[in-house]
C-alpha cells in the first residue's frame, strides 16, 4: 500500500475535481464519480460512451438486489457449497446522450477541450461536467452537464445536457440512447471467478419507444428476474419547453433504442435536454406493473422537473451532512478524504429494507456486488449515530433473510437457529470456497451485534419486539450449538473449525474473536429474553411459537456465557488469535518478493499462508475494540503491541480499527497514522484497486477513526462515553451523532472538548470516572483535555 | 457396511464363480472378473458387447498411466490448485466378438443359456466363460470362451472363442470388432467431479484394417497423448489353423473396425478363435514405432498361440502364489476371500517402473484412475515381502516423478525438497480439494516409509545409493521447512495445517500420525546421509551437486528428530490425533440417519464434520502399527482403546489397521472380527460400490491382517519378528515371504508356529525376546503357543 500518494485531485474539502480527461485514468475515475442512492447505481462514464476496453473502462449501471445466476463448478464440490452464484448484474445503460453540433458530434477525443472540469459536489449529491468544446471545423460549444442519482426519487436519476455555441449558430441533435447490449466485465472484475456471468445474462422482453420515451423489460438468463428500465426527456431552448408534437423521433434496434430530436439554436442560447431515467425490478412489484410504474415515475419526475429534483437532492444532502458531517480544523486533504469516505458510504447503503450494501456498494462489480460483514461492522454503527433510519433499513434486510439463514445453518447441521451467509445478495450462501466463506460463523454475532448497537444508541425497544428479538435469539442458537464444552479445557465452552475475520488463519480453533462475539451474541440473546419475559411476554410468546423456542434455551446459554473459552499465552499475558497461532512458522517478509507481499493469495498457496505466523488484518483487536469495556487498558496495550508487529494490514479493513486502539491506549501519534492511511486510502487509489469499486469498510472505519478514536467515544452496555484527545497534527476537529433522539455536538481542540445538545431533551455520558448530563438545547459540558 | 452379507458367488478357494447371467449384477461383476497385468486394464465385460446403460455396465479398457486433461473450474481458484485434470480414460474396446451361429446371433438374452459359469481361475490367471447355448431355431451350441491378460507380456490380451454344434451343421460367423466409440462414465463412477472426461475424448488418427489385423490410433483431446492398439487373429477348425487368404474381410467405419470370417462346422466338431490383443502408448516409445510395435507385439503372440500364453500365465502365477499364498485350515470362504484380495493387488500394480497404481488398480473408472497412499501403506508392504520386484518397481514411478514433485514444493513455498502429490497419475498434484488433498503432507513420509521397509526388508543398499537416497533427502527435506520449533510447546518441533489419514479432521496442527511419520523420515534421512558418507561417498557428492544438497542440513533434521512435538492427554495418557481432537464436540451418531451414516460428506457439510469428535478411519492407530517399537504395549492398549470408540471406520483402509493393532495388544477376538470385515469387503460387495473398481488398500490390508496381525510379523530397525498367534476359529494358517533372498515359511497351528527356510542360506529373527536364527534350506524352529 503506497500511503505516500501525492493528492490524485485538488485539495477541495467539498468537492472532487478532475481537471484534464485521461484514458488511463478513467477506469479509476468511473469509481471516484460514481452515483448512487442504495438502489441505483451508476459508474461515472460519460455520456458520450467512448468504447473503453476491459483494461480501460466499464459502463456501469446496477439496481440493488438485482443479480443473475450462474451454475457453479468445483473441482470437487462438497456438500451444501452453493450450487447458484449471485452477481450483481450490469444492466442497459440509458445515460448514453450523442450530440451532433451544427452536424459535428461531439467527442472529447477529437476537436480540442477547454477549460474541462468534472467535479463531484458532495455537499449537493450532484456531479457536473463543464468544458468548452472547438470542433475540427472551429466551432466552439460550451456544454455543461449534470447528473443526479436522487435520494428523494428512489427509482430516479437524471442527466441534464447543456449546450450553448459560442460562435455559431446551428443545429443541436441530441441522440438520446438505451444500449441493452451489455455485460458484466467478470474476468477484470472479479478474475477469480470462473462461473460469469460472462456475455450477454438479460434477454429482452420488450424494447420500445415513443413519443420521448423509450422502454425496456428484460429476464435474466438464470436467476429467471425481470427488470424494467426507461426514459423520458424534455428540451428546453433557453429555458422554455420545445414542446414539438414530432419532436422526437425514436429508432429501435434488437438491443438498443435511440430517440433523437433536433433544434435550432442561435450562437450564445442554451439548449437543455432533461434525461429522467427510471429503473425497476420484479423484487419491488408484479412483473405485470413494470410498465406502467416506469411511465408512471418518468412522468412525476417529469412533472417536478430537473431543478426541483436537484433542490430535493440538496435539502437530502443538507439534512445528511448536517448530522453525519467530520470537521477538521487543520488539514483539508484529509476532510475531503472524510467528505468522500462519508459521500460513498452514504450512496452505498440499500435504504428500502429489501437490499444490503455491498462491501463495494453499487460503485462497481468487485466482490460481485456481495454483501458481507463490511456493512454491519464498519458502516451500519456509523449510520446508527447518524442516520439510524438507513441502520434500521440495513437491518431489516437481515431480519427478511433470516428464513434463508435459518435453512442455511440446517444445510450446516444445526437443528436450530439461524446462519447468515458469508457472502450473499439474496440472503443465501454465496460463497464458492468455505474456508474464507461458510466458515467465518462470526458474520452471525457481528450482525447480533450491529443490530444490539442499534438498539443501545436509538433505544428503539419497538425494533427489538418486532424483529430484533427474532435475530438475537435465532443467531444465539448457532452459538449454543456449534461448539462444546471441553473436559480438555477444564470444561470451557470450545468453538472450533471457524474462520474469525483475520482471513490468513483459516479453519481455526478458538478464535478470540468469534468467541467473544459470540459470548456477547449469546448475553444479548439471554437480555432480550428476560427483557422479553418482564415487558413484552405477548412478543416472547409469538417468538415461542414461531421458532419453537423454549426459555430453557436460555440455560445452556448462561452457561456458555459464564464458561467461553479464550486463548490464552502465560508468558505473554496475550490472548493469542487462535488456539493455534503460537505455534505457527514465524514469518519472513524478506523472503516474499516486494511485488507479491501485498498479493498473498495471488502468489502463495494457502497452506503456505496458514501456516505462517501472521496476521491479514485485525482480528482479535477487533474484538477488544468492540468490547474495550471488558478488558484493561494494559492488556489491550499488550495484545495491541503484539498484533501490530505480526499484522501485514493486507486488508482494507484492518488501519482503521488498529489506529482506533492506538488511540484508546495512547499511542495517539500511531493512530494518527494508521488513520491517514485510512482517509484518503480510496481517494488516492492506494491499493491501486479503486477502479472495481469502493472500499465501503474502510471509509466507514474512517468515521470510526476519528469519533471512536480521537474521541474515544463508545456505547457499551447502554452507556456512552469518550475519551477525547486530538492529534497533535489537528487544530480542532467537531461532529456530531444521533443518541436516543438527541442531537449531540462534539468539538475537539487542542485545549477542551465541547458537548453540546443541538437538538433534542437530554443526553448522558461519561468521560473517565466523570458522568455528565446535559438538558435541553444548547446545554454544554465542557472538559479540558 | 454391511458384513452379514450372505457370500455372492459359491465358495470355492480358488475360483470365483458366476452361475446364472442377471443384469442387476452385472456392474458389479463387472469388476470381479476384471482381468490385468499392471499395464492393461480390462473390465468383466462380455464379448457380445451388451448394451448396458450408465447403471448397469461399463464396457472399461485402461492403460495404467495413460490419461486424459481436462480444464478444472473452481468456484475461487487457489494459487497452486491444479489446472488440468488426469482421469485414466476409457479406451477402445477390442474384446468384442459377435457370432452368427447358422445365421442366428448369439446374445445370452435370447434363446436359452443352459450350463452356465462364468470362473475367474485365481490360480491360473484365466478368466473362463462356459455355456450351453439354444437359439430361438433350436440350434444347441456349446460356447466357452477364455481370456486372459498376459503377465508374461506387459502389452498383450488373448481371448479364445469356442463354438462346439451341438445338433446341427452350419456357418459359424465371427464378427471381431475393434470399438473407439467409448467414453468415461464420469457422471456415475465420479459423480463429485465436474471436469469431466465427458464423451469421446480420444481423437481418431488412424483407423485400419488388414488381413486378420485391425488396427487404431488415437489422440487425446486435452492431454495431447497418443495410444495405438490392434489386434489380430487365428482360427481351428478342431486343431487345425484355418489358413485361407481370403477367410478375413476388414470393414472400417468413422469409428470402429470390424474384421469378419466365416468357417463351416460340422455337427461336434468345435471352431476355435484366437483374438490378440495389444495396446500401447506413447509413454513407451516415439509415437512412429507405435504402429510397428503393435504388429511386431501381435505376431509374436500369434507366433506363440494361446496355449503358450496360457502356459506362461499359469507359471507366472504358479511363481506368485508360491510366495504370496496365504493358507487357511478351517475357513474356506476367508481362504476364497484372501486369493481373491491377493489375486486382485497382484493385477493392479504397475510393474514397469513408469506407473504407479490406482486405489482401484485397473479395474474402474473409480477415483479418476488416481495413485494415491494405498500403495505405498498398504500394498506395497504386501509386496516388499513377497514380489519385492514388483515394490521396487512401484517405488521407481516415484523416483521418476521426484522432479515433479520438487516443482510441486516450491508451489507449496518450500525452497528445497520434494512434496509428492495427494493423488496423481503423471506425478502432478491432480487433487483439487486441498483440505483432503495436498494439505495430505504425509504421502511424503508414507513414500519414504514404504521405501525404508522395502530396504529393510530386501537389503538392496544399490537401491539406496541408486534411488532411494535422493528420495529420502528430498521428501526429509520438506519436513524440516514445513514447521518450526514453538516456543509455546517448549521448543518442540510443531507441523501445523496438515491434514492427517483421517479425512473427517481436516487441517490440523500436530497431526500425531503426520508428526511421527515426519520424524521417522527424517531419521531416516539423517541414517542415510551417514550412511552414504561412510560407504558411498561418491554417490553423497552426486547427490549434494544435483540437489544442491549439503550434509550440513542434517544438523536440523537431527534436531527436529530429537525434538518432534505430539500430543499428549495427560488425564487419559493417549496421544489424541491432533491438537484439537479432544476439543470438539462429541459426536451423537443417533441423531444421523441410518442411512446416511456412512456417507457423511454426501449429507453434511465438511464444516460440521470435522466440529465432531469422531475419525473416518485409522490414523494415530496406523502409526502406532507401523512403528509399534516406538510404544509399549501398555501405551498401544490405550490408545487403541480412546481410538475404537471414536473411529467410525468409514474407509476401507481402517478396519484391516484395527484388526492388526488388536492383535498386537492381545485382543484377538477383535482382531478376528476386524479382519472378517476386512477379508470378504470386495469379494461380498459390503460396500455396495465395487462396481466402481477394486478397492486394493483393503484387499492387501487382508494380508496384512494375517501376517502383521495375527502372527505379529514386524519388521523395523532391521530387526524382523514375530508374535505368532491364532484366531480360536482356525484350525492353522500358513504363509510364506521373503526377507533377504531367503523364502520363509511360517506355519501356525492352535499349538505351534513352526518357521522353515524354504529356500535361501539363513535368516534371523525374534520372537518375543527369542532371537531365532535359521541355517539353510529346510532348517526350521518351531514356538509353542
Amino acid at each position: 500500500m503506497n500511503t505516500e500518494k501525492k493528492p490524485i485531485y485538488p485539495i477541495q474539502v467539498w468537492d472532487i475535481t478532475e481537471q484534464e480527461f485521461k484514458r488511463e485514468n478513467n477506469y479509476r475515475n468511473e469509481t471516484t464519480f460514481a452515483l448512487s442512492n442504495g438502489y441505483i447505481g451508476t459508474r461515472g462514464t460519460f455520456e458520450e460512451a467512448y468504447p473503453f476496453d476491459i483494461d480501460t473502462g466499464l459502463e456501469g449501471n446496477f439496481v440493488n438486489g438485482f443479480y443473475e445466476s450462474e451454475h457453479i463448478r468445483y473441482g470437487e464440490a462438497n456438500f451444501g457449497s452453493p450450487l447458484l452464484s449471485q452477481s450483481l448484474l450490469n444492466l442497459p445503460n440509458l445515460k448514453e446522450i450523442r450530440v451532433m453540433l451544427d452536424g459535428e458530434l461531439f467527442s472529447m477525443e477529437e476537436g480540442s477541450v477547454e477549460e474541462y472540469s468534472r467535479t463531484l459536489h458532495m455537499k449537493e449529491g450532484i456531479l457536473e461536467r463543464k468544458l468548452v468544446w472547438t470542433s475540427s471545423l472551429g466551432h466552439k460549444t460550451k456544454i455543461r452537464i449534470s447528473r443526479l442519482v436522487s435520494f428523494a426519487r428512489k427509482n430516479i436519476m437524471v442527466i441534464q445536457y447543456q449546450v450553448t455555441p459560442l460562435n455559431y449558430s446551428g443545429k443541436i441533435r441530441f441522440a438520446s440512447k438505451l444500449e441493452a447490449d451489455v455485460e458484466n466485465h467478470t474476468r477484470k472484475t472479479n478474475p477469480i471467478v470462473d462461473y460469469g456471468p460472462f456475455g450477454r445474462r438479460l434477454l429482452k422482453t420488450c424494447i420500445r419507444t415513443g413519443q420521448d420515451r423509450s422502454y425496456y423489460e428484460g429476464t435474466t438468463k438464470g436467476s429467471h428476474l425481470t427488470m424494467a428500465c426507461g426514459s423520458a426527456h424534455e428540451i428546453f431552448r433557453g429555458t422554455q419547453s420545445v414542446d414539438r408534437e414530432d419532436l422526437w423521433n425514436g429508432e429501435q434496434g434488437e438491443w438498443s433504442a435511440v430517440l433523437s430530436a433536433e433544434v435550432e439554436a442561435k450562437e450564445g442560447e442554451t439548449i437543455t435536454l432533461d434525461k429522467f431515467i427510471c429503473y425497476t425490478t420484479e423484487l419491488d412489484m408484479p412483473k405485470e406493473e413494470l410498465e406502467s410504474f416506469v411511465n408512471q415515475e418518468l412522468s412525476d419526475a417529469l412533472q417536478e422537473g430537473y431543478a426541483c429534483l436537484k433542490e430535493k437532492q440538496k435539502t437530502y444532502m443538507e439534512s445528511f451532512w448536517k448530522t453525519a458531517d467530520v470537521k477538521i480544523k487543520g488539514n483539508e486533504a484529509l476532510q475531503q478524504g472524510i467528505h468522500f469516505n462519508l459521500y460513498h458510504i452514504l450512496q452505498a447503503a440499500g435504504r428500502d429494507g429489501k437490499t444490503g450494501m455491498g462491501a463495494k456498494g453499487l460503485s462497481g462489480e468487485g466482490y460481485e456486488g456481495h454483501y458481507f460483514w463490511d456493512t454491519e461492522m464498519y458502516v451500519l454503527p456509523v449510520l446508527v449515530y447518524t442516520e439510524p433510519q438507513a441502520a434500521r433499513q440495513l437491518l431489516d434486510y437481515r431480519y427478511g433473510t433470516l428464513e434463508q439463514a435459518r435453512k442455511r445453518a440446517r444445510i450446516l447441521g444445526h437443528e436450530k437457529g439461524a446462519l447468515y451467509p458469508w457472502r450473499t445478495i439474496n440472503g443465501e450462501e454465496a460463497s464458492t470456497y468455505y474456508p474464507l466463506g461458510t466458515a467465518q460463523y462470526h458474520i452471525n454475532a457481528d450482525i447480533a451485534y450491529a443490530l444490539s448497537l442499534y438498539l443501545q444508541v436509538t433505544g428503539d425497544v419497538e425494533y427489538l419486539k418486532e424483529k430484533g428479538a427474532e435475530i438475537l435469539i435465532e443467531t444465539a442458537r448457532v452459538w449454543a450449538d456449534v461448539g462444546s464444552f471441553a473436559e480438555c479445557r477444564d470444561g470451557k465452552y470450545c468453538i472450533c473449525d471457524v474462520t474469525g475475520p483475520d482471513e490468513y488463519n483459516v479453519l481455526v480453533d478458538n478464535n478470540f474473536y468469534t468467541n467473544l462475539m459470540a459470548r456477547e451474541n449469546l448475553r444479548h440473546g439471554v437480555e432480550t429474553v428476560e427483557y422479553l419475559e418482564k415487558n413484552a411476554p405477548e412478543c416472547l410468546k409469538r417468538l415461542e411459537e414461531k421458532l419453537d423456542f423454549s426459555v430453557e434455551e436460555t440455560g445452556l446459554w448462561k452457561k456458555i456465557v459464564e464458561n467461553m473459552y479464550f486463548p490464552y499465552d502465560e508468558k505473554r499475558k496475550i490472548y493469542p488469535m487462535d488456539d493455534g497461532f503460537m505455534m505457527r512458522k514465524p514469518w519472513d517478509e524478506t523472503k516474499i518478493p516486494p511485488e507479491k507481499r501485498a498479493w498473498l493469495y495471488e502468489n502463495y498457496h494457502p497452506l503456505f499462508i496458514m501456516r505462517h505466523r501472521m496476521s491479514k488484518q485485525a482480528d482479535a483487536i477487533l474484538g477488544m475494540y468492540l468490547h474495550s469495556h471488558l478488558f484493561t487498558e494494559e492488556e489491550i496495550r499488550r495484545n495491541y503491541d503484539f498484533y501490530q508487529e505480526v499484522t501485514l494490514h493486507h486488508s482494507s479493513l484492518s488501519t482503521c480499527i488498529f489506529g482506533i486502539v492506538a488511540c484508546d491506549i495512547g499511542y495517539l501519534d500511531t493512530g494518527y497514522e494508521y488513520f491517514s492511511q485510512s482517509a484518503r486510502m480510496d481517494l488516492d487509489d492506494y491499493h491501486n484497486n479503486f477502479y472495481a469499486g469502493i472500499h465501503a469498510a474502510n471509509m466507514a472505519g474512517t468515521w470510526q477513526a476519528i469519533v471512536n478514536g480521537f474521541a474515544g467515544m463508545r456505547c457499551q452496555e447502554s452507556e456512552l462515553r469518550f475519551k477525547p484527545a486530538i492529534p497533535k497534527e489537528w487544530e480542532a476537529y467537531s461532529f456530531r451523532l444521533k443518541y436516543r433522539g438527541t442531537l449531540l455536538e462534539v468539538s475537539i481542540s487542542k485545549e477542551e472538548a465541547k458537548f453540546t445538545i443541538l437538538e433534542g431533551e437530554n443526553i448522558s455520558f461519561r468521560i473517565g470516572t466523570k458522568e455528565i448530563t446535559l438538558n435541553g438545547e444548547g446545554d454544554c459540558y465542557v472538559e479540558k483535555i
